[in-house]
């Protein structure tokens, strides 16, 4: 048995003994790592410093650097971030829906673990103590397959964890991580379909088209996001503005900010010039279509490619359409079914919108950003889902779980 | 642009006419299609006559020929289950658990098509008319890959349900038909990411391995049953001996039906002798364990290899176990995580097994045979789902939809 199928045996085996582990176990467990995180910092951040002189040797970029980094008070983050999952419900046991059925059988749906849950992501070692919390909270097995160039800081967090849930009588191998690296090793992780149940990748586009490419195992896709606000002709357009500033700038780097601004012709000449401006004070590039580029200043042309671009980055495309008809259209083909917002004063077309844009996340008259775990009030995040499978949108502790029947019943047979 | 291609790029221009169908059209076409199956009859016997000859004439099995066959029942069969899909309520365009968060956005998920459903299936052309009827009321297209024998009853059913299509003035890519069968083809069209959001595949164990292993779409993987049934120590054995029968018997090849046996040992001297001649009567062949084999007669030893055996015939294999704990180490050794019952009048160990028997359906004292779409009162049935993801268990109309978040603001901006 290779080392990478002796880590999957052994999650399978610490399954069972998660499953029904009472909440109050979880959450002295949960309650034991972050304690021990605080109280072993100076280990993780040597650990972390490795990691770092490491990766500034070999020329990571500063934005990367920074991901990798870890600090007193990021590590106090973390502690209080499983802090804040003890306090969330425990939504494993829950009974949906009992129903007695003609022969008196009594169906009922319950919630359960998923079992073993795959995580892999790239060089942020916060994810290891997170992805933690959240499977353990719901009576999963995680196995962690981090970036190489965390190696060490994430064997220290490991370590902690391991740490406390030995010192709670819970088994070490509810968290295991792949420390070899290796692509050849990743490739063969997801393949391991035997002891995953499902495979979570975090990271970049780059990483999740890997996995969704190579895995056997059943993936929850997360991510990228071509996120468009459509600024209808009866918009309110001083609230418009706010809103796609604010999609735009509040956050650059994430999934959920505003990459694509379509606007109804008939509002164009009030709106643009305005918005230019704004968008100038905040140092935002324009890339703008033919009709949009005259009426803001300092913008550039756009080209076909910028509509399917997520920047991620002080950029925006700008397009001017005829209809709300056609903005659904233009988003339709060019999104990443992630979040689109509609700014209308419209009955029509706000629900045109909402029914015909095919997104995890559609708005009326608010900005794309809330699409996040948090401010949707799940009290948790493991990631974004832009698939239609399992779960779509911001995943938070009931992502991490499924059901099964069960079914009481005094002896019927089928006829 | 390749033959497939093109199919992927037909239905996803029929997706945005699909998803917001009224239920009235979808029930219209769907009784149109029923009444142009029965109409079209005998064109459907002729096509169907082709491929049962050529199947004859390259030898398939009597079991096989028996699948692929039609008759005016079984096309009136096909006729009546699409009505009977037309009284099912439609859960597109549902709205679950609208809330108002603090900040005043009201946040609710709304049920909506999957999309592009690809169905891959064996040479059971009844399967094309009922997923069609499936996924149509859910308003998502279907792209069918069916098995190469029954292909030119499957052209001659797709042609009735387009030109029903065509009659209510719905696109008829709301169905497309992939008639090259080959291997080369199947592979591709598991790779269809771009076209399709979820693959179905329905038939044996080599088929949704298959998919499983080569698809890059996200698969339901649906299933094959190796189901137990364990005989507590404290069973109302009357009932037991007829819970077994009738799982192993009242349908053989079947994935629901009973495959294995585990008797407590404090019960086999009572149980075992009673049942043999039972399961005698009905030409069940038992395979026993060293404990059971001298108290049924006319039993064989079993091996190893049986435990892990979907037989879909009349075998069944017998074990006697110390403890309602060890047929759940058994069980979830063994199985397949579809459907497994208990026999017992303990309150301890009916609870036991339910929260720790990892399965779609989990029973306490009936029949494994009720694990069924129908008999759940779904009214309809896609497969049975045995992997985690999305739908575990009998899928109806609901495992062929997903959500979207809408969100309705005024305003709101991310501080």
């Amino acid at each position: 048995m290779g080392l990478l199928e002796e880590i999957g045996a052994k999650a399978k085996a610490a399954e069972p003994k998660l499953r029904n582990l009472p909440t109050v176990k979880k959450n002295e467990v949960l309650a034991t790592v972050a304690e021990v995180l605080v109280r072993e910092q100076q280990k993780i951040l040597r650990a972390n410093e490795n990691d770092v002189a490491a990766g500034r040797e070999k020329g990571m970029s500063v934005g990367l650097i920074d991901r990798l980094q870890l600090t007193s008070e990021r590590i106090e983050a973390m502690a209080e971030g499983l802090e804040q999952i003890v306090g969330l419900e425990d939504p494993v046991g829950e009974v949906l829906g009992m129903k007695r059925r003609p022969n008196g059988l009594m169906i009922g749906q319950k919630r359960v673990p998923l079992g073993v849950v795959g995580i892999i992501y790239e060089a942020r070692p916060n994810v290891t103590a997170d992805a933690f919390g959240l499977c353990f909270k719901t009576g999963n097995a995680v196995i962690l397959k981090g970036g190489s160039d965390a190696l060490c800081s994430n064997r220290a967090i490991v370590e902690c964890i391991q740490e406390a849930l030995e010192d709670c009588g819970v088994t070490k191998d509810a968290i295991q991580l792949i420390e070899d690296t290796s692509r050849e090793t990743a490739a063969a992780f997801m393949k391991l379909n035997q002891y995953v149940d499902v495979l979570i990748p975090r990271g970049g586009r780059g990483l999740i088209q890997a996995v969704v490419n190579q895995s056997t195992i059943p993936v929850i896709e997360t991510g990228t996001g071509n996120c468009h606000i459509y600024v209808d002709e009866s918009a309110d357009l001083q609230s418009a503005a706010d809103i796609v500033v604010n999609a735009k700038t509040q956050r650059v780097g994430v999934c959920n900010a505003c990459e694509s601004l379509l606007v109804h012709e008939k509002v164009k000449d009030a709106f643009l010039p305005v918005l230019a401006d704004r968008l100038k004070e905040k140092q935002v590039e324009m890339r703008a279509d033919e009709r949009a580029l005259p009426l803001m200043k300092g913008a550039i042309q756009a080209t076909e490619e910028d509509w399917g671009t997520e920047y991620l980055d002080y950029i925006l495309s700008i397009k001017v359409v005829n209809s709300v008809e056609e903005a659904i259209a233009h988003i339709n083909r060019y999104n990443t079914k992630h979040s689109e917002a509609i700014i209308t004063e419209s009955y029509r077309n706000a629900q045109m919108f909402l029914d015909q844009v095919d997104a995890a996340a559609v708005y009326v008259n608010a900005s794309t950003r809330f699409t996040d775990g948090f401010e949707f009030g799940f009290g948790a995040e493991i990631g974004i889902s832009t698939q239609k499978l399992h779960a779509r949108g911001p995943m938070g502790l009931l992502a991490l779980t499924t059901t099964k029947y069960i079914i009481y019943g005094n002896g019927q047979v089928r006829p």
